[in-house]
């Protein structure tokens, strides 16, 4: 039987074994949900990476970039972290280059152990249970949280995964039982369950409600970025 | 207003600033609640120690040793890590040295940077909350988790204490909110709760379900072991 399990931030990432392990990395506001969208939308490649000047450099060879800090876009860049700003017919069979406070360091962090690494959202739950049951491997959601520190949103992302795998799956570790538990408390009502998480209210404070929302519709999109070498491309 | 915070492992403590914090130590099963046993049944004062070594070295200057490690005693020492055991005649007046997986290293971890360190436990739950209410500084409530991991039991009594201070301190993370929702979901039965709970089954593989029982018990004892120095004594 395959193992599930949940790791609750990048800085308890240490205490994972990877190596038989698909590593779903999930930053629902809003870096992973920007990463479905855009390939939904017909985004060709995106290279995720850890600081704003590498981003800046893949700028000036030609990619789009995308680069947040602290919820917002840096000066200079292409694309914000909104997930609207990736629907955009510009963006058809274009390379991209992010970087964001929490969910591109996720990425980078799993790259170097995990059998692959694959980006998750609420928009395309359904994609990545389908996925991951038609692998042989364990399973680790990575929740990028906020500078290491545990949030609700991605916690509620990593529970809806354990609960559609939970019969499947072995579950022995407490954070995914909690992630679970957690999630079938709030999956009625996502969004008045996460109405005064730190990250909601941060988000609030820059006028994005509209993208909130967004990023908590469940399965609008089949289809699952994995990464490739040092680029996300479609699976 | 004071903040609550809540920090659901030892490896995360380093996102926390402590400068004007009590930092509330637990680990429910089983060392925060032994220590409070231990002082109610009248031991004097117990050392924590992160290290057998230092703990043997105590034990032959004729403290009162317990170690324990993966959840059994470690040979040659006087106390296992069953809170029974701190209920004997012979340790009234008495000083221990204390070593545990998890727990006296949260205490270590914490005592550098911490205003105060305090030891809290369901057994003393409502004594942990006054205590707070009449100091002036914040609360970080520090789970102590497994080997890094978070845990069941530690995040549920964190979120005991979040919940009854939440009206007159500011809750402004998602650590708390999560540990505030998961203990209400869970105080009305937490041991059906914890059941199937990574630890507990760690646990009733060495026969010791009478001591989950037990550590479950709120507000048996009015008092708050404190660290002075290198010592836990009442406060």
């Amino acid at each position: 039987m395959k193992n599930i399990d949940v790791c609750l931030s990048p800085d308890l990432l240490h205490l994972h074994k990877l190596n038989n392990s698909i590593v779903v990395v999930t930053d629902i506001f809003r870096a992973t949900s920007c990463m479905v969208t855009g390939f939904a939308y017909g985004v060709s490649s995106i290279i995720p990476v850890a600081s704003v000047e590498e981003c800046k450099k893949l700028q000036d060879m030609g990619y789009v970039a995308a680069a947040e800090r602290d919820a917002q876009k840096v000066e200079g860049f292409d694309l914000d972290n909104s997930p609207f700003s990736y629907m955009d017919e510009r963006l058809v069979g274009s390379k991209i280059a992010m970087t964001t406070t929490n969910g591109t360091l996720s990425i980078s962090k799993a790259k170097p152990d995990a059998v692959k690494v694959v980006v998750g959202a609420f928009l395309n739950l359904g994609a990545i249970i389908s996925y991951l049951q038609n692998q042989p491997y364990d399973v680790l959601v990575l929740c990028a949280g906020w500078k290491g520190r545990p949030n609700l949103e991605d916690t509620l992302f990593a529970g809806a995964v354990v609960e559609a795998l939970k019969d499947e799956y072995f579950v022995s570790e407490d954070s995914a039982i909690m992630a679970m538990r957690v999630y079938n408390e709030a999956k009625s009502n996502m969004g008045a369950y996460l109405s005064n998480s730190s990250h909601i209210r941060r988000l609030q404070g820059l006028g994005i409600h509209k993208d909130i929302n967004y990023c908590l519709q469940k399965d609008l999109y089949d289809i699952v970025p994995v990464l490739r070498g040092n680029e996300l491309v479609l699976a």
